[in-house]
């Protein structure tokens, strides 16, 4: 029996109703030692992709736990609930892809159950917030000691709904991908890890030649975009590996206008 | 004696600033066990309705605790501070009417107390900002054992301000509401339960007449908003128990430009 | 060996990402007895002087701790990393300027490490990310029981980075100071001390003459905001004794147009 000091809870749900709250007191009542680490809440509502994103890369920091995420366009409709062992935590969720990232970040799925044992849920289960009423009473259970095998019928790890990884190729002497999130101080996390841009011969101190749509420019590739002069743009290694667009005090996302999803292609600057 | 291993605390303090953390520190310098969870500090300043909404909805979900919220815009009059046993909980507040759906839910009053006991309150005490100086000391004192008549004067139950509950009512073969709140995802929480519309022989799969202002629109009652077609404006029995139209990946607040406050009533589709 | 119980944490990270998060978990697995209490993250991105006000107007309510602070717009370059202990506490930081209005408002630092001992960090440490991999981490350490300098080199308390003062003198018969920070209420707290307002002859009851550039309007100085009539502009002390201005279920700042940094001189009105 394994017993989890820790949960983790990540959803779309917002901090201005009562819905973290009710899964918090729902987990107390259910696993009162266990402590809750909150990821965020603010996930745009559905939006599945940035949730997977933010989960796998915040998840390789947080001890063993049994980690929650709910962004779950889908609530009340036929898909599955699941938990997926993977490492030495369990994630709980829907089964949509949100999980998927994070259980690669801890090495893979070890095994998996659709959350059909009803006995471990909170009755009457409404149709729209399974976040209370399932996913957090089962995953408290689990953090109480409950075995995997108990919360529903074991299914293939391979069956479970895995989100397309985020583009990142080597193709023709650059490297291709897409922005992956903006944070909150405007910088733009690619796809793109630095290894890939060190196997173009790109290392600190070279300059970056960068494409998106029909623009090009070419930057810096810095230690830090605090290197950078006040205004400049430049390019470094983020904190998940990940090379970044940034603008040293200001804001990058909105004066290059990069969305999530935009592709951007990255080169060494050609010698002539 | 009764100690509680748990606290939760909901204001209008918002997050940009100390407050949240002052009061969380008060209560750790005098119940150092007590663990806090809150519900929210994103209230609308001064929104005692929507407080009262918010701890009324969510309590239920909670264990056993000293519940302190404070939407308090008479902070520094007269307005009495209370505190008010109900169910297995204790609330601390101003007394506003902010406790008294959440009283209600619990089961309703056993007992309350003006909070006169100057000897647990954190000296000097602001005139601004007691729920730093006054509701978190006390509540963390009743946390940690104190007897509720220790805190203060007892008054009676009957006495504590209370807010006029939400207009619902069946009427002329309708059921009538106002518009409760809006949530994240732009769903209009009606207070119209859903056990009315049942009385009015209105099933899932149902059509339901919206009257709003001069507006009316035929919706389908259905399990969730997921089971809605893209776009498509539903009703459904939402996580409280109440009709709630939403729109699936849409925002229906924004959509049918309904407010907290506007009155809706519902009907069956007549039969011709 | 001095154990804390409790850390504090203060940044401008957002509460949108998992970074957040990954300090916490960073933490836990350092120090699991711990508990954390969350100040704001909401600082705006690098703005150190609004960070240092909130640390310092909110680290005396909270027991005693390692208060951990980063607003850090020199992350990655040769700005120091220190710990300083001071009261009861432990703050640790961005040589900045930070911690320095915290540090004074605890009585003042008692001794100071830069943060040289690399074997507490995580690695390999980002360059942009030194909350999770070097504050967070030693601090955790410090949480559990960790000498100050086993942390690092001595450094003199005298050589820390002081933000200046907010200014607040007395000049010619009135109180000149500037407007420190905009609460969520729209109030407006300046760096006026309400005993210098004293000085003045101006009590409770008394008008203020305030003037703000080429602006001078005459208001009552209250007991609270909420004893002024609605949509009267009021002058109080605040919750950190100082005085502020605002209106009775109204946003000050928005009517006054007054930022943080604006020169305020206020006087008592000439009797004539």
């Amino acid at each position: 029996m394994t017993v989890f000091t820790y949960m983790s809870f990540l959803t779309d749900y917002g901090l201005e109703d009562g819905f973290v709250a009710a899964c918090h007191g729902t987990a107390a009542r259910i696993a009162p030692a266990a402590r809750i680490i909150d990821i965020t809440h603010l996930v745009q509502p559905g939006d599945v992709r940035r949730g997977a994103a933010v989960l796998a890369q915040t998840v390789s920091y947080l001890p063993p736990a049994v980690h929650v995420a709910v962004v779950d366009p889908g609530v009340g409709t036929a898909r599955r609930a699941v938990a997926v062992a993977a490492g030495d935590s369990i994630l709980v969720g829907p089964d949509n892809g949100l999980l998927s990232w994070a259980v690669a970040a801890l090495g893979g799925g070890k095994a998996a159950v659709q959350l059909t044992n009803g006995e471990l849920w909170l009755h009457p289960v409404s149709a729209t917030f399974h976040g209370r009423d399932i996913f957090m009473p089962v995953a408290a259970h689990l953090a109480a000691g409950l075995e995997l095998a108990a919360a529903g019928d074991e299914i293939s790890v391979a069956d479970l709904v895995a989100l397309p990884a985020p583009t990142s190729r080597l193709h023709d002497g650059g490297a291709e991908g897409e922005v992956m999130s903006i944070d909150r101080f405007g910088n733009v996390q690619l796809s793109i890890p630095a290894a890939d841009v060190g196997r173009l011969g790109i290392g600190i101190g070279s300059a970056v030649v960068v494409r998106c749509g029909r623009r090009q420019f070419t930057v810096p590739y810095l230690d830090t975009f605090a290197a950078g002069a006040p205004g400049e743009i430049v390019a470094f290694t983020d904190s998940a590996g990940l090379i970044s667009l940034a603008i040293n005090s200001g804001d990058a996302a909105e004066q290059l206008g990069l969305p999530p999803g935009a592709h951007v292609r990255l080169s060494a600057v050609p010698t002539s």
